[in-house]
């Protein structure tokens, strides 16, 4: 491949020039051509294809079925529920010309698609019988960015957007906590990450929303990403786009809505917590090759014998299906182990002339960078097994450790803004849920609230700006 | 759900109306508010999902990776090669305003994305050690259609592009061959749909390459389906958007490329060859749904004894990994036997009274309408595997002897016009491959060349239409 071998920036120095590093020396993405785009090589796309594979099975599960709606919605649709069209009018992407003729109405291409699908709802709903309808679509979606970064910001990303509605409110919310609670295990069990559930402030849900739930996740240089949503759209939309049911005593009732989605930024965030100055560190359940066969071949070796070995352990692995690739190219070993380091590849199995003739295996583990040696070739598929899982747990136990050790209180607004100035992180304050006080604390100190954390009790407090009373204690952090 | 339940146009009265009918009946598609678009519902939708997870296989065996490019490119790369934009600019859908601001620019929303990958390749293409790359997305893509029409001919529409990179002009065309020939294979074994292989003319083949390679089906009313294309696109883009190697011994050379792909408008052909006047007729392959158990439960009958059996029979086939439903809902049984063809489930089984006590199963089968008695449970597995693999092959034939008997010689202009006026279907016809002749012919008749079938002999004959020598009996049909 063409271009400088360049070295990788330390991710203590300059954590934003080491995520760029990282994701173009692993070869993950590029820019595109027209500003704030991503294109993504095999080895970025692959990270995306094992989340939707993953996701797709849960999203099923949930009772959704998989649709495909229009990529361009007229303007007046999106225009016809006022805090939507305010929230996403500086977002859009407007086509005004199409085949070769101006348009009569401007179309914009899908930002998100509640109104779309509710406008057929109105047409597919009719009767109690017909709830609860739940869809989900795999697409790409166009937000205007201006600050394109990797994964995180791109003008165009890639997502799932599932939809939903039902008789009552209290299914409505069932579900947008279902949908919630699917997210927040996928991001700790598969993509090893922690962060903090909550609820949106007023000023920060979703246009159009009732409410929105968050999970939101702490990056190491002390920014919040915020990690999937999921949105009570009450009768917002329904009453807008008239869809309706006859209840079973036959009275006509308007459906109550949710939409929540996840988004290729999941990987963004996966790549920054747990990536090293030597590049990525995957975790093992979304990582295509989760270990890796390096024999070690010299000119003096036996090679017969460490090559069988190889390939024997290269067998047995699979049998199990574990996702293993032996490595016989004719690169230098030196090359190979830098480059399943960059490549953040789980377990590396090297086997040279001792270990041949030993039957020993020598086995190194991407994070922590410590070594084991497995003595048998019957005791190494559940060795392996092991370790891979042990990593899953302490790659997701390190960024709980981290985020808790980030998690301060403030209890007046000096020491607010000491925070933000110094260590950042999640913060946790009173807030009198004034959303003039949000906006100046956000003026002052970039830190935005990021969600009240679900279960939070109510007590009796002043708000860290103000100091007018204020019940919950929120969680404040500068955004992606 | 809401609609007057209106009847199916009869297939045989006006096949444009039965194919709305069904598509809108059988709840697959409904037209989206943009003119052009359409809305993919969930019957549609999973239709898309297996063609593509059983087609994502074996594009991976043929060596691709699965990338993803932007949706938008730069109008000045797409105006690079000149046949390119020459076929491409009355179809585009272009972007003027992106984030509440006018672009420098206009973007193109990707009709393809041969312009935007090999301005990549350019950069990741160094040596002969990196060909050959080959590359697979699945995506959207935006063609404006003035008379479209359900998944035939829509504005947007989805769809898989293979890109491949070579040394050699020889590399380049088996990957083309390759590619086709998994087309041809998944059209026949998957799709049940019969076709003939081969190559475009000057004027009918992609903007852009040396040669097309295509896969033409014959619809019941005459006109013709391109399934498929595979490009052999030679040294075109790498000479515009200078993609080079240096070889084996050091020089530096322009790389051969191919791209290559299969589109949602192969779900259009596989309805409109196989469905009747009751419904869709779905290849056993395809179905989400291969069997349905309909217990059959009166008031009078032992409805445990039947639901039993139902039950029994059910697992037996999931655990064999037949695709099965077992529908004990309230409907009439009348309903469910209407609605089950509406949907085109190739294999029914009944389960009442009589086959309760007898342990028989009564079966139909979707596409001949014919029924079968099998009498013990233990050999309901293999017949039913039987009748799928029956109906599978029986919708093939079908399809062949139909396109064998709508292909016909014609000798001379006047027999070639009236076939045209009358039965339409493929015409063999000699042709001496001047676009002139060409252009006059479907002037006069509607009829283009859909290809030269491959492995056609040369011979002498005289053309069609303006009787010089010609080497070639070409196919002639009317496109949809």
């Amino acid at each position: 491949m063409k271009g400088q071998v360049k070295s990788i920036t330390k991710k203590s120095q300059n954590i934003s020039a080491w995520y760029n590093d990282v994701i173009e020396r692993a070869q993950l993405a590029e820019h595109g051509p027209v500003k704030g785009t991503m294109i993504w090589r095999p080895k970025g796309f692959v990270l995306w294809e094992t989340v939707q594979k993953i996701l797709d099975t849960r999203i099923k599960d949930l009772g959704a079925q998989s649709v495909y709606f229009p990529l361009f919605i007229p303007y007046s649709f999106f225009s016809k529920e006022k805090e939507h069209i305010k929230g996403f009018a500086p977002d859009l992407a407007v086509i005004t010309h199409g085949g070769g003729e101006k348009l009569k109405e401007p179309l914009v291409v899908r930002p998100t698609s509640e109104t779309i699908m509710y406008d057929a709802f109105s047409r597919w709903i009719q009767s109690f019988r017909d709830l609860p309808l739940i869809f989900n679509q795999w697409c790409n979606v166009v937000r205007w960015e201006k600050r394109p970064y990797y994964f995180l910001r791109t003008t165009e990303f890639l997502w799932q957007e599932g939809h939903s509605a039902h008789e009552n409110n209290e299914d409505a919310q069932k579900m947008v906590d279902e949908a919630l609670k699917m997210y927040v295990d996928f991001y700790q069990k598969v993509l090893g990450l922690y962060g903090y559930a909550g609820r949106k402030s007023e000023s920060e849900k979703f246009p159009g929303a009732d409410a929105t739930l968050t999970f939101e996740i702490l990056m190491p240089d002390g920014k919040i990403v915020q990690g999937c949503t999921s949105h009570n759209l009450g009768q917002n939309f329904a009453k807008v786009f008239k869809v309706q049911f006859q209840d079973k005593v036959g009275k006509l009732q308007y459906v109550y809505q949710t939409s929540w989605g996840l988004s290729t930024r999941s990987i963004g965030a996966m790549i920054m917590v747990h990536g090293d100055d030597n590049g990525l560190v995957l975790p093992p359940r979304l990582a295509s090759t989760q270990v890796v066969i390096i024999p070690i071949t010299t000119k003096s070796s036996d090679n017969k014998t460490i090559n069988d070995l190889a390939n024997k352990a290269y067998e047995l692995l699979a049998s199990y299906s574990t996702r293993v690739k032996l490595d016989n190219s004719d690169q230098s070993v030196g090359w190979k182990l830098n480059q399943y380091d960059l490549e953040g590849v789980p377990v590396r199995i090297e086997i040279g002339s001792w270990e041949a003739t030993n039957k020993e295996f020598s086995i190194g583990v991407r994070n922590n960078k410590s070594n084991y040696t497995v003595s048998k070739l019957e005791h190494l598929a559940e060795n392996v097994q092991k370790l891979l899982d042990g990593m899953q747990i302490s790659l997701f136990e390190k960024s709980k450790q981290f985020t808790k050790d980030n998690t301060r209180q403030a209890d007046n607004y000096p020491q607010f803004k000491e925070i933000m100035e110094t260590d950042r992180g999640f913060i946790e304050a009173f807030w009198c849920e004034d959303p003039d006080c949000e906006a100046k604390i956000k003026q002052e100190t970039k830190a935005t609230t990021r969600c009240l954390p679900l279960g939070s009790m109510e007590t009796e407090g002043k708000c860290i700006y103000c100091k007018k009373p204020a019940k919950f204690r929120w969680l404040f952090g500068q955004a992606y």
